[in-house]
């Protein structure tokens, strides 16, 4: 049987974890005689357009073994969605031209919605021209957003950090709130779900702590009366009170609180700024001093305080994901079935990519309070899980040792496509 | 000799390693024959003036070694300004009332500026009413701007947080650049020295490091097309550009960048709110998609990644402090003398307070880079050895397992004072 070569992409948002993944396909691929080189795509997407490819084959096992705790992504990701295949199909073909002529024959894309679609669609295009590709989706993103899999790797180490940033924050709070600022107000990513916004929650799993107090979802309409209201309750009763917000949260109308004008090229909004809109309305009509800190890249790239069942789910499924190609699978995805809360017991299964492409998971409503302001106990007992084991990356000089790859990419062996 | 009673008080903002002062002094004081009880002052200074004191005597050692580890201000801290002892001298008279009351004779007042103003001025009281204390300051600031000390604790740990932040956030830019956001701004405190953003500068320590690009400090007025033609060229060379803020940079006329109308009780304002408004200069000017976020809070309350040296810093200064007290030292403020850098020795000495009372230490001029974009290899020499070691709390269900401390007061002697 002739050997064929397998290709590793990245797409979207990075997270804490995405390199593990990386680790676990290229290390997966090793194992097998079937596979003979493994190519990482630069920028993702646009690297196999391009014919921008990585060998991952120069690197000695040691090398590959240290993308399990470098943070970032290690060849490149990007945001970039393929024109529509019914209007323009030039840029899946394009992809197609150069798996063959790189004799790719495995396809492992690692991200969340739209990657999950992205790849659908490639596994259809080779079926159509008869080409026999095996495109496998491995699941990643902090939002934990991806139907199906019970969860999905990334979301447990930015989980992680946020419950501790939370934590530690409103430990500073409660220290100074007598004379100085009573409310703080911390801003989460999240654009539709909530997950990372009710991940804060976990501080309530040690029962000395009465914090976050309000938690704003993206899933419940923004009721400023309500928003005051208890703010106020939660002074008098405790002198301090800690928000945390989504940034994705929205009026009664389905607007987002805070919008700003540029969008990215899937022409998703750019968000941001809601912390700042919530502290001025706080400042306004409580006259109550407020601080805000604002998580952004921090919270998906803090590798540093990475859960380890994070990190251990991020191999394993990439693991998988190797093993269901090696078994001829063809557009699917790998997934992660919880078998039991406590202890946390987890296996991997896997569905058709047809499941799981453009469909988005939201927090569940037996996940959210009555009032919709804070989470429920079935959400800790699914949330906390997810956190468990600190995965400390190796340290010089004080600084984690992120390894850094200094690639070179392979020679291009097709005409440059302007697409 | 009659045992006498001593009291500990934080002030100020709280650091990561605040409390493992207050288990210096607490443990130094309980090998001392001459001291009896150790109280600590809830809520700082307000604690004395209102005779809100906790006995620490009733903790076991085990507990009070739990402070190494725990953020927050374990106790309570304040800003509170007395108000001026020419104008109206009662608070400082009610302070050495409860002194006298309690039999205190040690007092360990841990803070920054104001409080070594503070301090003083009660050690000046109790001279004039004849009154034998020892009034101790026991340093401890995030923004390292404090005079004659070295360094000061509590730095080290929030200058380790801004590095590793800035270095993992930079990875995540790094990997999207080509697509998406090309600027990423990290907005750090330091209202009048650079310190703290100065600190993202260790991301160079390792020299495959090429960002942050642009650090605006305080000591550098900004100047709007400097910046952003820096911007230009940074990402014409590397196509994104990392860019870390201080909260307190100011125009060419000296005033703040980005003012909110809040003013703490020394009458400082309240700062935030600058990488908003450089991400608005940069896109108007140059659009360019942006992402910024704030630390607040969490770089000074970071525990769970707190520099091994700092820790160890804030235990021995503390110490030390308690040894100063001892051999009937007063009005003085243990300090931190660097006495080689590699390796990195130090060593404690102290100081009299009227040295080092409202004085404000900056970033020294030969620290910052020419084109006062950046800092030099001096800085970084001088930065490096703060951040070593990683001081891990420990974990229980997935977060650190910070001590709460449930508190009683001790009884009253004095009737309550209005002031």
């Amino acid at each position: 049987m002739k050997k064929k070569n397998a290709v590793y992409a990245q797409s979207g948002g990075v997270t804490a974890v995405i390199n593990a993944s990386a680790y676990g396909v290229i290390n997966a691929c090793r194992q097998y005689d079937v596979i003979d080189k493994v190519y990482a795509a630069k920028n993702g997407i646009l690297g196999i357009l391009h014919e921008e490819l990585f060998d991952t084959n120069i690197y000695s096992d040691d090398v590959i073994e240290s993308l399990k705790y470098t943070t970032g992504g290690a060849f490149g990701s990007c945001r970039y969605k393929l024109k529509d295949i019914n209007v323009d199909g030039r840029e899946y073909r394009r992809l197609l031209e150069v798996f063959i002529a790189h004799d790719i024959e495995y396809f492992f894309y690692n991200g969340g919605n739209d990657s999950a679609d992205t790849c659908f669609k490639v596994s259809q295009i080779a079926h159509e021209l008869n080409y026999p590709l095996k495109a496998i989706h491995i699941p990643k993103t902090i939002d934990n957003d991806l139907v199906i899999t019970d969860n999905c790797p990334g979301f447990g180490s930015a989980a992680k950090y946020i419950a501790i940033s939370t934590y530690e924050a409103s430990l500073d709070l409660i220290s100074m709130c007598q004379t100085s600022t009573k409310v703080f107000i911390f801003e989460v990513m999240g654009r539709h779900s909530g997950f990372l916004a009710a991940a804060s929650g976990l501080t309530a799993s040690n029962s000395q702590n009465n914090f976050p107090h309000i938690i704003l979802l993206p899933e419940i309409a923004f009721n400023q009366e309500l928003f005051l209201q208890k703010i106020n309750d939660t002074i008098k009763h405790y002198g301090y009170c800690v928000i945390v917000a989504s940034e994705g949260i929205k009026d009664q109308n389905n607007n987002l609180l805070s919008k700003s004008n540029s969008r990215d090229s899937f022409g998703h909004m750019q968000l941001g700024g809601v912390a700042s809109m919530l502290a001025n309305i706080i400042t306004t009509h409580l006259k109550l001093k407020c601080h805000y800190a604002i998580a952004d890249y921090l919270q998906r790239s803090a590798r540093h305080i990475a859960a380890e069942v994070d990190v251990n789910q991020a191999i394993e499924i990439a693991r998988y994901g190797v093993r269901l190609a090696i078994d001829g699978k063809n557009a699917v995805m790998p997934i992660i079935e919880r078998v039991s809360n406590k202890p946390y017991r987890w296996q991997l299964d896997h569905t058709d990519l047809i499941n799981v492409a453009n469909y988005e998971k939201k927090l569940p409503a037996n996940f959210i309070s009555n009032d919709g302001f804070n989470i429920t106990p079935l959400c800790l007992d699914y949330l906390l899980p997810l956190i468990q084991g600190e995965s400390y990356p190796p340290y010089k000089n004080g600084l984690p040792n992120y390894t850094q790859f200094h690639h070179q990419l392979i020679d291009k062996k097709l005409p440059p496509q302007d697409m």
